[in-house]
């Protein structure tokens, strides 16, 4: 299993995507990491990391890809003009043949245009999404799209539908997924025109549909997939991680304001490290990029290197059980 | 000032309404409360708190309306034909001048519906909204439309820009309330159709426009007003809602996992109630009806007596501040 991962894309430099590279490929001795970057910035970085290199050096291998897309980059221009991007190259190896995925913490639209351009869609497949797995008081949940498309038709939405149920049934054992439609209500009927015909769409379909679901049930872990435009997933996962942010800064105000609490803080602080853990998207291993003719994970920009590693493992779980193949199967079932 | 209130509206029985009318008319000499509801009923309600009476009796009146829409209702069906519902029957008070103001906890689409069947829109509105006030880590911010507009059209997120710039400034004294149109990335260019159009519309308006803010900005405080489809705002608003509730459920299950943490949250606890204090939509007041000839608030269906006073005090301030003349005063100045 050999993953090809982004070195420049993260906002914690290159660092962080060499210490996920090794912890990956520490945990699982079937995994070999293709390092993309410029060859000497890597040579150069990678050197800092030696003392943790013993018998998995011949499992890290540096590829050179001279160009860097940044976040402030336009997708589309980014990928005609930077053909030696490290997501280009990366793209260029998972279609020869030389890897098996690709995962990045970099500009996502970047790496969703260039994985079209390399890749190429799924048969059946008009516009490939990003699904995330949340963590909710039950079980994830994946929620799809969550930025790829902003303005979507129905049928769009019932292709995210089909590809988070087969990515979550294989991914996460599933059985049949509960797919639910992200509305303003629970009531047939409910919502705005994109969802009330989706909702027709999948209720005719053979996914094990269970209808409208609302904002707060994201949270709850009642469905396993919801389905939704990409400006509305965008919105559901920022809102949620500005609250988790905005949260923690009150708490901290309050617990500040007396001994009594402070005291409080340092018995709880294990409890509060355990809660964190359950909401930090690191541990969820980033967003599957659905619907292209390869693999690719794209992690928040943000990420350190446990999601990194947890990233490359999603990655790598997603081709041993042919995620793809399941997409077109089911997709050929029926034709929305 | 005289504030019509649905006795019958929330989900936790006429009880709420009664006790938040008292604190109310408590608090504030200069009020007035009509309970509206089917009069035998409010009268055996009534009884139950005859305790908290003194002084009190002569400034709550009840309004018989036999009627009561309830939240399984179809807001349009409702008004056609529960003409002597509570909602009906007070916004008909506002319209003859009877009442100053409704809050209701009930229906939101149904109160919408009625509040426009009754009063009208203001003159230069296409579509009257919700709009609500989030806490931030600094200053809450008003975000609108939070559902009751799910299909729209850059003027219509233009209006809500403008009610919420007047809501906002009368109310909370903000000066020049800073404007952020809610999309999936600062950058201009970002967003669906439906916000790249109306970023154009905002940015030549008289408003203080800041541009785009993302999902995240929705608790950060750092703009005072955000402007987005009611479909958007309602999921922002309810995941909002869904996270609060989980979050607190994992933390709860962390702390029942040791003793040292059993302890600890004894401590913590006054900063707890604090903590929550803050994220309490029930201290915010409920979600102004703006758009309107008249005025109207519509609370959480939850919605405890805090919230119910609450709402009563910022229905009264937007009459008090003329809170409609200035949307009208605004609106006249630029034609989007």
């Amino acid at each position: 299993m050999r993953i090809a991962l982004d070195a420049m894309g993260g906002d914690r430099g290159p660092g962080m995507a060499i210490q996920g590279a090794l912890a990956a490929v520490q945990e699982k001795s079937d995994l070999h990491v293709i390092l993309l970057g410029p060859r000497p910035l890597l040579e150069e970085q990678i050197a800092g990391y030696s003392s943790g290199w013993h018998g998995l050096r011949d499992r890290i291998t540096l590829y050179h890809a001279p160009e860097v897309i940044t976040m402030d980059d336009l997708p589309v221009e980014a990928v005609r003009k930077k053909k030696e991007a490290t997501v280009m190259v990366g793209f260029d190896l998972v279609k020869n043949g030389e890897a098996d995925a690709l995962v990045s913490a970099g500009n996502s639209g970047a790496t969703m245009a260039a994985a079209i351009k390399k890749l190429g869609r799924l048969p059946g497949i008009s516009r490939p999404g990003l699904g995330s797995f949340f963590p909710t008081v039950k079980k994830p949940v994946m929620l799809m799209d969550i930025g790829a498309n902003v303005d979507c038709r129905p049928q769009h939405l019932y292709q995210f539908a089909v590809m988070a149920s087969s990515c979550s049934h294989l991914l996460l054992n599933y059985d049949r997924p509960r797919v639910g439609l992200l509305s303003i209500g629970e009531e047939t009927g409910k919502g705005n025109a994109l969802v009330k015909e989706t909702y027709d769409l999948l209720k005719r379909s053979p996914l094990n549909f269970v209808g409208n679901v609302e904002g707060r049930d994201v949270w709850k872990g009642d469905v396993d997939v919801i389905v939704c435009d990409g400006f509305v997933g965008n919105i559901a996962l920022k809102v949620s991680e500005g609250l988790a942010e905005a949260a923690m800064q009150m708490l901290k105000r309050e617990i500040m304001k007396t001994w009594r609490a402070k005291v409080g803080s340092l018995l709880i602080r294990g409890a509060f490290a355990g809660f964190k853990k359950q909401l930090d998207y690191a541990e969820y291993g980033g967003a599957p990029l659905l619907g292209i003719d390869g693999t690719g994970i794209i992690c928040h920009g943000a990420s350190n290197a446990i999601a990194i590693r947890n990233a490359i493992e999603v990655a790598a779980n997603m081709v041993r059980n042919r995620v793809n193949d399941a997409i077109v199967h089911t997709l050929g079932e029926y034709t929305a």
